[in-house]
């Protein structure tokens, strides 16, 4: 199965990459890695889930939130291969910021949201390093980001 | 414009790169990699921006504290290059860590302090994939710190 | 003395590297560059520090986490180049994430537990660039996570 024909299946809509806002760009490529900046949980131009993971933000908003992040990845990676994410030979890491508190211990599940997307679009070579850690706040009060490293064809 | 004129332009001197402290070394290379360690804003050996964003540090000064450890981060690239800053291809990555409260939205304005940074300096090679995320502290109380990683000739 | 005769001294026994519990895996090779998944600070698969840094949990136990947290990122390393440590070429990056409260400023001397290994391990190929940052809370309670990339020839 293609990986479009998965994405379908999952009934997942990449959205159009979003454009560079700052002097920072999506993604870089350097030799055969491609570097994604982390990736905040839009939808539409708007921030879908925001507050911190153990107050505001349940486990399962965080999970779907991490998924999100994941769909932005894959939309400025999908760019990066000029629009073809065949080219992607494999996830090499995926790092996973949660929002939360002090005592939350969970971020290892909220993070799945993310990582278990990757295996299902892209199958073993969806399979990646990964670390996740807590973090007080993000940028406009999201409640996870997720950035990557790719290896492409 | 070479990079030294337009440091001199931008009132720049770049610091004597900081001697390693610990086990651990201000830059790796490999392959036409350079992975810089993270930096905090030390002027004369002193640290120059301390406290958190949401509380004791405004934004102007976190603004200026992230200029500040993108000065030291291209202070360890000029060394990593033999003292030749027009080696450098791509700045590929910048990681941002800005010590902040859980309720702080604006990481990404304080990080543009060394994005924009990096782009007056560099010109199009100094745009670069981002990752910033809030962080409950930092070493010596710092700020910010800022992590970079380039792709040199 | 090789690396096998240098672990022995420092009374290290690799433990048999964790497997993967997810959709990501503990290590990935692009290249000559090996990527290790962040490590807790885990020992006969139990979890052996927790708490934050500056309060919970001492500098002293906190050194020790980055040490153990480092052991495990040594045993996913060996895993990658098939049992042989003697063909790490370089540390290239350690990312240490210390669990802390707001106040806390010793991170880089908590990291150092892992950074010293490295160095007594690997001598110099054991040098790394680093990047060390507080955070409010890590997965499963764990003090300390350190995550690694290396270069293999």
């Amino acid at each position: 199965m293609t990986i479009a024909a998965r994405l379908t299946e999952l009934g997942i809509a990449l959205p159009t990459p979003a454009k560079p806002v700052a002097n920072y760009v999506p993604y870089v490529i350097t030799g055969n890695l491609v570097v994604v900046s982390g990736q905040i949980p839009l939808k539409d131009g708007k921030i879908a889930f925001t507050g911190k993971l153990g107050d505001q933000c349940t486990a399962e908003s965080g999970i779907e939130a991490a998924k999100l992040c994941f769909i932005n990845v894959l939309a400025q990676l999908q760019d990066a291969c000029g629009g073809d994410l065949g080219r992607v030979r494999r996830v090499v890491r995926l790092g996973g910021f949660i929002a939360c508190t002090a005592e939350f211990t969970a971020h290892a599940q909220v993070m799945n949201g993310a990582s278990d997307l990757a295996v299902a679009v892209l199958g073993d070579a969806g399979r990646h390093a990964r670390s996740t850690i807590g973090v007080p706040s993000l940028p406009m009060d999201a409640s996870v980001e997720v950035e990557g490293m790719f290896e492409i064809a």
